[in-house]
């Protein structure tokens, strides 16, 4: 069908494309494929009685506005919830500083609105979340990207990419995605002075903070940034946007996260919602609201550190006994994910449509890498996999890889 | 707090900012005002017994799928709803020609996001939607105004207007918001006899379209531009996007709306969603699905059919009563408001204050002009507030007015 569009698109769109990688895991939607590709949540975890009793209190107690339009900052009691929250790990906040978003992506989207001129760099681990990138592609942003290896961004490297003037730094310093790790308390120290002195400010994402299997919970950037200079009274400076979700410690279906910034970001970034989509669900902040308050959230999450963690352990084992020893892959200590280096002679994207003949998936490195790089990188999921198809998914795998690393000697 | 984000904002937040309208508005918020100021749906229409039985089935039935991540493009049976429904009044597409958006409001957001180079001009009805105007400002667009009338756009200015190469044209036919008039048959045909001439597509908004109080449906855009020069055959051309929304038949509170496009437009507005949002609540979007199956969508729009003709007759009746001779409005045959002209020599913002004053409120006119005009209008909300409400509100409201009206004739 020809249409009157078609020539009509803006230029923006040009770097919103669809990946070539995107159309390949279309084809992981084949029944008996094992996938580790995608980012999701075991369902298994979801706590749909709380949910059932939560959506019958709310729709009997609070059906009218429950139902109606909200305010565009979100529904406050939730908001009031999240200060709370945040003051037991030491964010010292208000209701002024929170705004609910549509997920964290919606964060990550009007962030980009607010900030980005065209032609603007983002300093940004490499590699970094995919998302954040598409996000911030369609507002015209360029990328600085710093090199990270098992304790997260080398920051080393940090002072040459921040005197390229970036507009402000990404950092995901928890079990990141893609990679699963974790930057260490020193690294983080290192950060927020680097920060400090160049006059760059921080856009935390910590969607998997609590999601801590093994170790010791480190402080949060946005912690260390309030007691740098402050002879360590910790408060909020405003150096540090804060960005965490309900997607991995309630579920993602109700598309709730948020944001933590100083009142004047947070007035941009209503603006920048109001044109939108006016506000988040007011039914599912109000449900989540009830759900999560009388410590619910606090013993639901021990439930899903206790599955994950057990399914990262399978997983870890299973590569121990079915990768070939020229694979490497990383230790997280939390989260989702894991991040694998092949030999460089091997293309992930090559290995992955080997992958889908043989019913096992993961996503290739190299759209994680904003600055070229990772041609011979993947990220597995394990959290959505039980751990019986988590191990018959790497035995296909390293079926696979044994077979690839093994010809490649041979040839 | 200063902080570093203060000198970065992008140039687009501009044009984002928050207007002294808004400002004012914020003052309707004292107990006793009886407000014509929101769009609100009435909450005593709310289907909240329908949707705690819906909750209900969906999480004891789907309750893994409906807390977990979905698609970009929306749950497949809504969409399939969505174009079963369409195909009742002459919308004859597929599921690949729907995308469901979190409101209306998204729709607009990732259209400007598609479409809207800096500095591309959108034709529009004068006065028309601030919502519009507030998603496609962050974009950079520029406005080329038609005027309207009791009929709506005055397609015989639509020409000019057409000739100073819009990249397309932004229409409400039905009970438009601000005004409440809706096009005429003439000139619905009119436009798209023009829009085809030129080559502009059409975007075609229609959040009330089913909410008409008397009078007869009239066909919309999107079914008279299948019918041009296809010997009557209804077909879907592509040149129309036409948007619609649950939020005024259903309940805004769960931000449920849907874009019928072609496919191709529709994979370019998936693109930007997936930066956007990823997905609208796939628990919202099942609920949906489930409270209106089996009729009971259309059961329910009667009801609401019924509510607001009521309220908009007791308003119609109280304005002739208590507004005085020099103020004129619309009569609306359907949707959600009316507007009023006033005097020339009066301005509707200082009209509020007074309102405010005398705890009433209504939504001044000037904003809804892209391209300026409108000092003497107002758009008064009739769905909101009850009958006695909508009585003594109009009453204070006709004080005001006969003061300000007879104060000015006196001096």
């Amino acid at each position: 069908m020809h249409t009157p569009w078609e020539n009509r698109y803006a230029q923006r769109t040009q770097r919103m494309g669809s990946s070539a990688i995107r159309e390949l895991l279309k084809l992981t939607e084949k029944p008996n494929l094992i996938s580790f590709a995608g980012g999701l949540p075991a369902p298994d975890v979801f706590p749909v009685e709380e949910f059932t009793g939560a959506c019958q209190r709310v729709l009997r107690d609070k059906g009218a506005s429950a139902l109606q339009y909200g305010t565009t900052e979100g529904y406050l009691p939730l908001r009031e919830m999240i200060v709370r929250h945040s003051l037991r790990f030491g964010i010292e906040i208000n209701a002024d500083n929170v705004m609910v978003t549509s997920g964290s992506q919606q964060a990550l989207d009007l962030l980009g609105k607010i900030l980005i001129n065209p032609g603007d760099r983002i300093l940004v681990e490499s590699p970094t979340y995919l998302g954040a990138l598409q996000a911030w592609n369609a507002y015209g942003a360029e990328y600085v990207a710093v090199p990270s290896d098992a304790n997260g961004m080398i920051t080393d490297a940090l002072e040459e990419a921040l005197r390229t003037g970036p507009k402000f730094i990404y950092v995901l310093p928890n079990f990141q995605n893609p990679t699963g790790v974790t930057l260490s308390l020193d690294r983080r120290q290192k950060l927020v002075e680097l920060a400090d002195r160049y006059g760059v400010p921080i856009v935390e994402d910590d969607p998997y903070g609590q999601l801590r299997y093994e170790g010791d919970h480190l402080p949060s950037v946005v912690v260390l940034d309030g007691q740098y200079r402050e002879n360590n009274d910790v408060c909020y400076r405003g150096n540090v946007i804060y960005l965490s979700t309900f997607s991995k410690i309630l579920a993602p279906g109700i598309r709730l996260a948020w944001a933590i910034a100083p009142p004047e970001v947070i007035t941009k970034l209503v603006q920048a919602k109001q044109g939108a989509d006016l506000h988040t669900s007011t039914f599912n902040q109000i449900v989540a609201h009830e759900v999560s308050r009388g410590g619910f959230l606090d013993r639901h999450i021990d439930v899903i550190r206790k599955c994950y963690g057990e399914r990262r352990n399978v997983m870890l084992g299973a590569m121990d006994r079915f990768f070939p020893p020229k694979v490497e892959w990383t230790q997280p200590e939390g989260g989702l994910f894991l991040w694998a280096t092949l030999p460089e002679y091997l293309e992930s994207a090559e290995v992955l449509k080997e992958a889908i003949e043989q019913n096992v998936a993961f996503v290739p490195g190299l759209p994680f890498y904003p600055c070229g790089g990772g041609h011979n990188t993947l990220r597995i999921n394990f959290s959505y996999a039980n751990p019986e198809n988590i191990n018959e998914g790497i035995s296909r795998l390293g079926k696979v890889l044994n077979n690839m690393v093994g010809k490649e000697i041979a040839g």
